[in-house]
């Protein structure tokens, strides 16, 4: 540190110190694009720094006596509590469990943490307990460790619910989001932007024609079929949840070194959604979906793999929708219906605030 | 569900549905007392039900691969951020690495979690991070992986911090807090009620004639010294934190059916803590600790138990504060200083709100 500048109180510290261009924390360092990025790799990155953390995958895996262990955390604000399709427990449970099978893990066991504002009415959290041990079971997977903290009434929003899962990654499996090679197909496990879509419409009282449901739900099943089928053709599997495929895509390209482009005419959104989207303003390949995963797959392997998705119930619509190119690395282009191309930008700003 | 009552939203799942007797959430489910244990055993553990989970230790311990994997999980919500001795970043990673030390744990890795409030300040997010850092390099635990969230202003208290310890239990190593037997002897680590004391201080904007440091401080070493000289003959690893060291040890006496003994002139408070909690009227045996163990240990392996604790530089204070009982299963006394005999019963309702 130079003279002159004034001592921060870690200053005797050892480490690199962490800075952000912004002076505070704004809800856009929450939204999933290019704040909340520039927020990990400022902050987060600079200070904690370490072989495991660097990927920035969906969590980290580990090697624990001879076995394979992936590690995946995430807290959940979603605002309201409870939407169609789901709620703040099973959401978790989702969010968590999604986040281990893009790892390529075999869930074995969750922990959660609740920040409980003073107030909360018991029946809200015995409703949100109840859905996170049904979707627990579901998945097969214990919650077997918690923590319960309280904050006074007006410093929290109701639950906060954390979740940490454990997984074990079987042998021969290694996903990276650094692993896109030219030529791989882009595919996507089914319809987009229906969790954001609905978590949006309760909160916001919006009504449209015909009510959109979360697509909230496991991925442990339909990544272990597709794990089965592509084999070591298969390079990444990631869920496009906060910031959608869009900003899924752009970390993918950024850190495998490559270019991606999507056919718009191929991407699947129904109907309501996009009508819902349209009157929002929102692009569909923004919004959050905690239901659907992104599998980026040799070509010699894709139309197999499609198959497999398709043959799930959870796959029902997966389409192949891009391709990984060698050119222009780190960005993604999408070729629209009428034969434009256009970036597919990360998003800079908020679009959906806690949205999960 | 009888007849009348009205359904709740998941009455048509196939579980037990978890109830409170509180219509909705105190301060005091927080405390670390007996409001928090009614909600973990009501709704929690009646939710979640499940043999890792039910031992109701600090961590669960898994086997995975062959292997005895401990998990931790630890929300932080302490105000203020910054206290004597510590802040939510390095209290949050002793909290957990100490809570895998009491599973008789070596740390391997930790996963953070962050719920930012818009409007927090760069440079106290910074600070945190930073010391989180130092703090886990401190104990050679990376941190492998994260999150984060951000909630707008006024829906969160600057920064709540999550974390989640894995550890592995070395072979032969079985700590239980059902494990205490009659005539087991109750250790010490050191002296009581630093940390609740030091933060109420900043907190209250109170002075004393001596400041009041926080003892968060990492576990891990001290654990693992006590594991190796104790070896079979130790029973139970407890940091008393949250309820300090009467809720802790109420909280042992009932999981083994024993009843226990302290002894008040062998409980080692410092002269300013004391001062501090007899103006505040707080009993210090209530008051939370965040580097502090009990230990129950075999009669026999006792006093080289004592010794060792006393050899390290974060058990320089220990002493034998008590004795484990066959009468009165579940109930904690107290012999005074003047020779009387009381019960030392669990909190039931909130001493201090947001120590940790």
């Amino acid at each position: 540190m130079s003279d002159g500048e004034p001592r921060e109180p870690w200053a005797g510290l050892q480490c690199p110190v962490p800075r952000s261009a912004y002076p505070s924390v704004l809800l856009a360092h929450g939204g999933g694009g290019r704040l909340t990025q520039q927020l990990i790799e400022q902050v987060f990155l600079e200070a904690f720094r370490n072989p495991a953390l660097e990927p920035l995958h969906d969590g980290a895996v580990l090697e624990i006596a001879g076995a394979r262990v992936a590690i995946s955390t995430d807290s959940f604000v979603v605002r309201p509590l409870f939407f169609p399709g789901g709620d703040i427990g099973s959401l978790a449970v989702h969010g968590t469990v999604n986040d281990l099978a893009m790892c390529g893990a075999r869930p074995v066991a969750l922990a959660a943490g609740f920040i409980l504002e003073e107030g909360l009415p018991m029946a809200d959290l015995t409703r949100i307990v109840s859905s996170m041990r049904v979707a627990a079971e579901a998945v097969g997977v214990p919650i077997v460790t918690g923590d319960t903290k309280v904050v006074d009434r007006g410093k929290g929003d109701g639950v906060f619910v954390h979740t940490t899962g454990i997984g074990l990654v079987p042998p021969g499996i290694d996903l990276s989001p650094r692993a896109a090679r030219p030529g791989d197909a882009v595919l996507l496990s089914g319809s987009l932007a229906e969790h954001g879509i609905a978590v949006l419409s309760v909160r916001e009282g919006l009504e449209f024609e015909t009510s959109v449901v979360s697509d909230s739900a496991p991925l442990h099943d339909l990544a272990a079929r597709i794990l089965e089928v592509g084999g070591t053709a298969l390079r990444v599997l990631r869920d496009p949840t906060r910031g959608g495929v869009a900003s899924a895509l752009n970390e993918i390209a950024a850190q495998s070194g490559v270019g991606m482009r999507l056919d718009e005419a191929s991407v699947p959104v129904r109907e309501e959604v996009r009508g819902a989207c349209e009157i929002l303003g929102f692009d569909p390949l923004y919004v959050a979906n905690e239901g659907k995963c992104l599998a980026i797959v040799a070509p010699s392997a894709a139309s197999a793999v499609l198959r497999a998705m398709r043959e799930h119930p959870l796959g029902r619509d997966a389409a192949i929708v891009g391709t990984v190119l060698s050119e222009h690395p780190g960005r993604v282009f999408l070729r629209s219906r009428v034969g434009g191309t256009r970036v597919v930008d990360m998003l800079s700003g908020e679009q959906l605030p806690r949205i999960c």
